[in-house]
């Protein structure tokens, strides 16, 4: 599993001036749209654009299964995972919901979920095997496994760029999967395992505590490798190498990559650490409340979008986020100049640091 | 000016304990949906429904003129009140941006502006008079006036509300009116003029400590009464006061009232004074980047949806929150249980605060 093939450009930050200028000619005073502004001129940057857009918005919600459940480092049980699955094709749940509500389009991926679905429409086959093994006792996936999951993502992030969509979300289901992405930010962050596990569904103290000794024996078992793919392999499951592989296609096609809470950002913290240039293209949408979250987000010097105390995951962060794109793109591209508005130009007028708050 | 006849009921909690209970039993872990959730629940509060919806949302930007800014407390032309009131008409500026983007009704209302418009289906004629008077020299209105620009908010929203509207966004537009909120903020929240005043559309140092001393001047050439209508009058403008007035009005109807950046919030300080109940109809959009808004909002003890760093106005920040509402409302009304869902029920799983981050 060489590294090598796996690059991705520098964004281009040629156009940052004339963006940047003519976010200044908006008829407002300079700066005043905040954070609305610098959104707007990271999705103009990916797309190279003045005029930037979103089309054919897709959510992704990626669900597979964990060996690691046989410790018990879950509060729910494991039939979640496929009942959920079935929910949100119905459009309900969480994600089934709120895709709806914020105009995304939700596609679900098995990714690796133990049970036997009936095709459906917006269900994408791309089951690996039926779960992840207990990690505790053996790696997770074997490399070819992992590297199937991890290009699975690519292929299918590719057909949806392909089709015309080019900014896409993120997010996951799988009962117990806070354990491999606890595992995989205590090895990339480099952080004591206490700091990377959380309640997750709603383990109590002695909950957590056991799910962190569980992540340390098993990285006491394994060891650490040099290799993300390994570690990945190692540690991770079947849906976070399946986004990982997806946000790191997203990135190499140019695509706004729309990151949820814990566990999909920890597979941005994969797709980051093979290609640190996939972080250019990547939008946190919220902090969750998951312990945890706050420090893999720190680790990527990210700067999430919402803190709104979420912990469910699936998505429904990122889906939440995507209305505050939608107005940044369109400050940049439909916000009316102080010329075209007749409005006396002020963008002369610079804001001091120093009389901020 | 009497406050006996501004009467407000206290938001009745009865449907407080049937609203929890629905909620727990949505197929997701306990309020892992955090802030939507409680937001869900005021929603549903308000309108006293375990059903809530959002209807025919509306957004008023309220404009007026202030005769304060002779005493060069702004970084803008006057003339920029006008031209921009023109411009929203048309669709542009931020708020006639973003009212479309976020599918809210763009309304503007002439509350005392210093200009003569032709009629537009879109302008709402509640002109007091032409601007403010210069409160530095002479109290900004008289009594008289102050309490015709509340009672035209009051109307504005009434008619509304017969329409069949029951969420309502306040924004503003008017050079010079972080001034006059600066002062409000001062008097109403206890605090030294220095804590309440900013660079607003762009002032630099200097600048800001000259609008500093003008205020303070001004506070004690007049006094301060007892009174917060006679504050206002002294001290006020027109578009806060015909803010104070809708928020009022829409809170003894029921609405859920979107309250954007630092100028309209201090119109939700005179109105929260006149009735404290009116602030348990308030969803406090954002917090800004004018110094003295995280202070103001702290003094009603509002936890505002984002953080942005806007500092424009205009309803732009309340523009922005209204799709966290739209999704808030629906995860009360439509998001499926775990019955429905037939997904394993969870509710019993309760989230201990010892094990949260």
């Amino acid at each position: 599993m060489s590294q090598t093939n796996y690059f991705i450009p520098q964004l281009s930050l040629e156009l940052e001036e004339a963006i940047q200028h003519k976010l200044d000619n908006k008829a407002k005073p300079v700066g005043s749209l905040g954070r609305l502004e610098s959104l707007a001129k990271q999705v103009a940057l990916i797309q190279q654009t003045l005029t930037p857009e979103l089309k054919n918005p897709v959510m992704l919600t990626v669900a597979a299964d964990h060996g690691i459940c046989a410790e018990g480092v879950s509060a729910c049980p494991v039939d979640i995972t496929w009942q959920q699955v079935l929910n949100f094709l119905q459009g309900g749940g969480g994600i089934g919901l709120l895709s709806r509500v914020y105009g995304m389009e939700l596609h679900v991926v098995d990714a690796g979920v133990d049970f036997d679905f009936n095709p459906h429409p917006k269900l994408i086959d791309a089951k690996v095997r039926k779960g992840s093994r207990n990690f505790l006792h053996e790696p997770a996936m074997t490399p070819n496994e992992c590297l199937q999951a991890f290009n699975n993502g690519r292929k299918i992030v590719a057909k949806f760029n392909n089709d015309g969509t080019n900014i896409i979300g993120f997010g996951e289901m799988g009962i117990g999967n806070t354990s491999p992405a606890s595992a995989l930010m205590a090895i990339i962050c480099q952080l004591p395992v206490k700091d990377c596990v959380g309640p997750g569904a709603g383990l109590d103290q002695a909950g957590v505590s056991h799910k962190g000794r569980v992540i340390e024996q098993a990285i006491a078992k394994h060891g650490v490798s040099d290799n993300v793919f390994e570690n990945l392999a190692r540690f991770g499951g079947l849906e976070i190498a399946t986004i990982a592989g997806g946000m790191f296609e997203a990135a190499a096609r140019r695509m706004v990559v729309l990151v949820d809470g814990f566990i999909t950002t920890s597979a941005m913290l994969v797709a980051g650490k093979i290609n640190p240039n996939v972080l250019s293209y990547a939008v946190f949408a919220h902090e969750s409340e998951e312990q945890g979250h706050h420090k893999m987000l720190q680790h990527m010097q990210a700067n999430p979008l919402l803190n709104f105390d979420l912990r469910l995951g699936e998505g429904t962060g990122a889906a939440m986020a995507y209305p505050l794109l939608q107005g940044a793109v369109a400050v940049l591209s439909e916000m009316t100049s102080f010329e075209e508005a007749q409005v006396i130009n002020t963008s002369h007028i610079r804001f001091e640091e120093a009389s901020r708050k």
